[in-house]
């Protein structure tokens, strides 16, 4: 496994801050970019810009490519495909071995709503995932995802060029500016 | 520790998907119950109901209760608070195990936009916590915070009086009728 990106599907306008919240866990968690799939919104982007410029990184975003070019152009030069649904196999620690001994970068594929049948077909995803089985949510689903993946690595790793850091406090609130 | 509520705090009416999120990830990370503060949300009450009614277990959902009041009475007699920010500490194992090692039972606080100064002081949380210290979502946030707390068992967690569940696939999407 190299580098990880995530593509949402089935995003609506009214899923704003929804898509916003994935994005940005994409981001926290160690993900590389994040492609917004058949629509374009311009308050998701703005708001992941927006954070980036404060607090660094290289992320990227796209937005408005169709899913399926997305996917096949992942696949055939590369890398692999996990698909997050709660009907899929549960993530214990043999999956997660099988899913980072593959070659190439890992797309994660996060619906919302009623997903296309062919997500999970092998035409589409590699690996469909459970985190539970239970509805819950996109978010939770991938935050926890990447942080078993990582083994909570992702969460120590410093973001280049960032204007602004947390300095982590028992108490307090405190940022630093970085010149 | 015993058992583990989320006071969601800061909701807004155009939160309502977020809000959902953050209570359904409650649910199904192994949380007992929700308390929405300050406000009341028929449409995030009817949706967490909704699918209560069909997935099963017990989960209370409260809503309405002045944050103030429901910290106070909390912590007289019930237990103790983590506060989810993410200008806390970092969640490290001697951490967790302080966490765990309290008695009674856990209150998690969660904001969302600016939260109230007082949220980090003593009258108000015994621990302010981080799930790294970039900002990203109060879903992802709390799917992790569970997931290390409960190591991952949770999700393996049968829901009592369900009528629907999930049979794990590598590549179908089944669901059984339980009668």
């Amino acid at each position: 496994m190299n580098d990880v990106y995530v593509l949402r599907w089935g995003h609506r306008p009214r899923d704003f801050r929804v898509t916003t919240h994935v994005a940005l866990t994409a981001r926290a968690f160690g993900a590389r970019g994040f492609i917004l799939a058949d629509v374009e919104d311009g308050h998701v982007k703005r708001s992941i810009d927006k954070v980036a410029s404060s607090w660094g990184g290289l992320f990227r975003f796209e937005m408005g490519v169709p899913w399926s070019d997305a996917i096949k152009e992942w696949r055939k030069g590369r890398g692999y495909v996990v698909h997050l649904t709660m009907y899929g196999q549960n993530l214990d620690g043999r999956l997660l071995s099988d899913i980072r001994a593959r070659r190439g970068d890992l797309l994660i594929l996060l619906g919302c709503r009623k997903v296309p049948r062919e997500f999970f077909t092998i035409d589409v995803s590699d690996f469909n995932v459970a985190i539970g089985n239970q509805p819950h949510s996109e978010v939770a689903a991938l935050a926890v995802f990447l942080d078993r993946l990582f083994e909570g690595e992702e969460l120590n790793r410093e973001f280049e060029e960032a204007k602004l850091r947390v300095i982590p406090s028992e108490r307090d609130k405190c940022t630093a500016s970085i010149t």
